[in-house]
């Protein structure tokens, strides 16, 4: 496979785990992660989820409320057989940057690794000046 | 190799980072990120950094002013010659969640990725007590 392909089966890959996520849909959530080897997840503001079982119960607690989230400027950074993908995730008016990490699978691309944590918003440049009173 | 062996390895290639980073020795920084493949890093708070000269840049900002920083409880999840370890970051009362991501070489295992954020801290028992005055 050319290393085009498997950038565009990745991003599909990433764009399904959003749109699952978007969709509070478990069943497809369950679907994209890895069932070969060790799983993990960080949520936002949260300690490392280990194990499958953690991961999952963790996305259908999420999914039972899902956010209205998406993802953008993805960019795929392929090591043989994984892959990391970077992108800015917004929600409302907070912006979280992320780390998904996928593993290639007989069955595609499936997701091994989940970290996501916010980005602290820059000051205005209003709020940079001085407040003076005329 | 044994899966016991590699798993000594990175486990040893994620301590030179943190030494590194304590440190503040760039030269140590810089030989344990890989050179054959995209690198990324992403600090607390901060948009993601992708290339080598980015992150780099990046470090030897931290370096500069190196963190009093500890890590703990280091998970290692090998997935072929890409293995992703977690692990929870001390600096002062701040616990941050890490995503550390290295690459098997000819020279070892080398960073190919690093996530650090912030794990918001669960209000004390008292704080979720109603306050009362006796």
């Amino acid at each position: 496979m050319s290393g085009g392909a498997a950038t565009a089966q990745i991003l599909a890959a990433n764009r399904a785990f959003y749109r699952a996520l978007s969709n509070g849909d478990f069943a497809a959530m369950d679907r994209l992660w890895s069932r070969e080897g060790p799983v993990s997840c960080i949520h936002p503001g949260r300690p490392a989820l280990a194990g499958r079982d953690a991961v999952m119960a963790s996305w259908r607690s999420i999914l039972a409320r899902p956010p209205a989230i998406s993802a953008d400027q993805p960019a795929v950074a392929a090591h043989g057989d994984v892959a990391v993908v970077l992108c800015v995730e917004t929600a409302g008016e907070a912006a979280m940057a992320a780390t998904n990490v996928f593993a290639r699978s007989a069955e595609g691309w499936l997701m091994i690794h989940h970290h996501a944590g916010p980005i602290a918003r820059r000051p205005s440049p209003s709020a940079d000046r001085p407040t003076t009173m005329h």
